[in-house]
């Protein structure tokens, strides 16, 4: 699951007879423990201009001691949820999600047990890099998101998770899992919205916006999207989540049969909403 | 190789509105960057009372940020030095190193070169942390040492190296290895004395002495060593420096034959100087 979080950790030359007014800083790279974290130290450029660590550990919870950071960037992991929301998990919940793996074309009922825990995470999160960022200090966060007003069924990858599920429900009338492992998969992954956001860090009360959009990443890298390139790219952010549920012998059936859906899939992308779906977000610690 | 280094930063709160008086710290394990940090983060404690980070890179350079230390300890790590001494490794210097495979029964020429290497890279050591550490910060090294005074072939361990070496020159007869990858073969370690320490610390001139003292680890463990654990010990820390010079397919039939000489290893022990053969440092940043 990525989870990254990166935190720079500027120390200004404060040493006595110190002569270099250079800055130097360290950055810390945060993921889950069980993260590879040597093909991070290895991926790393050698010519860096910065002091690197690693970080073991969720960001919803504290990672560094009070008042030691300057600056947090996360990109692309604040969509992941720490858990599946419990009411998913119930069959007697009317948010027991059957014949879906995602909130986005379901009812209100799952919807909202999703934007619950996505309150709920983000709280925890603001409230952990609160007494960890110096006041004055930023966050800047890049997630998936969607405008206030668009309706979440019309999230481009709805018809991506629509096709998984169908994949899925072939695998199931071919024998090879059962109905009852698709019904209770969920995946923990949530696309805010503006409103939402702000609500929560209202709610925390230690940032002030300075700035919040919803961009548009299309525009920068043509109107066409790669469908199989997209496939590709899901399944490498969400095969873990897959096959701890499935187990990893079917992986390879259940994104084989996803390809074939690339028709359906282009087609869902193209009638969905078509602009802003990446949330830029940038705090200040007041 | 063991290269274990770990600093604490402490920070205080500072936070306004901080009402907790209590300390919040962080841990940085250092070590290269093919050090598996996964295992570490693993086996770090769940009830941990401190924020833990890997650091990747060699601590013969610089690791973090100036003054960002308040506590730098190094546990049984500075005896590996950087490199094999270079004149060892030509044929033609009186410090080519036939026949042993580290200096401590060596000529003096060949135990000049390591303590010169020792000298070169405990300096850069110094001068690295030097500008990490802040003004009053500690180091509190601990490291295989041997008092002034006393010679080099009295290292308690010299006749253990002295039968790895046999053992080798035994596989050499066998025709499982070749002579000149003995004779090419050092074990980058080095025990020093007070005095040498005391040499590179006024030549870097950042830190006072507060202790210095040649310990006896052996008076809390009792009198007798277990040779056979000890050579598995050595394996442990000795095995990868082995297998990068003759290859992983001899590495079990060495430490087996090796196994066979516990008499004469042990024997070599109880001739050996008996006393103090760890070294502890404590130095404050001036």
């Amino acid at each position: 699951m990525q989870n990254l979080l990166e935190v720079v950790d500027k120390k200004y030359m404060t040493q006595a007879g110190a002569t270099s007014g250079s800055l130097e800083f360290q950055v810390f790279f945060s993921n889950h423990a069980s993260n590879d974290f040597n093909t991070v130290f290895a991926s790393l450029p050698p010519s860096r201009k910065y002091f690197a660590a690693g970080i073991p550990g969720s960001f919803y919870g504290r990672l560094f001691p009070r008042c030691s950071l300057h600056l947090v960037h996360s990109s692309y992991a604040l969509h992941w949820l720490s858990k599946v929301p419990e009411e998913l998990l119930d069959k007697t919940s009317p948010a027991w999600n059957k014949g879906k793996i995602n909130y986005t074309s379901s009812s209100d009922e799952v919807a909202n047990a999703y934007a619950a825990q996505f309150q709920k995470d983000m709280k925890i999160f603001l409230n952990a890099r609160a007494k960890e960022i110096v006041v004055g200090g930023m966050i800047i966060l890049i997630m998936p998101g969607l405008p206030d007003g668009v309706h979440r069924s019309q999230f481009p990858f709805d018809g991506l998770y629509d096709s998984l599920y169908s994949s899925l429900m072939d695998m199931v009338k071919a024998g090879l899992i059962n109905e009852s492992q698709v019904d209770s998969f969920n995946l923990p992954v949530y696309a805010a919205t503006p409103k939402e956001i702000t609500e929560v860090i209202k709610d925390v009360g230690c940032f002030s916006i300075e700035r919040m959009e919803v961009a548009d990443p299309r525009s920068k890298i043509g109107s066409s999207v790669n469908v199989h390139s997209l496939i590709m790219h899901f399944r490498a952010g969400l095969e873990d989540i897959f096959t701890k549920h499935f187990g990893c012998e079917v992986i390879d059936e259940l994104f084989e049969r996803t390809f074939l859906k690339e028709a359906e899939i282009s087609y869902a992308m193209e009638s969905s909403y078509k602009k802003g779906t990446q949330l830029i977000v940038a705090l200040k610690r007041e």
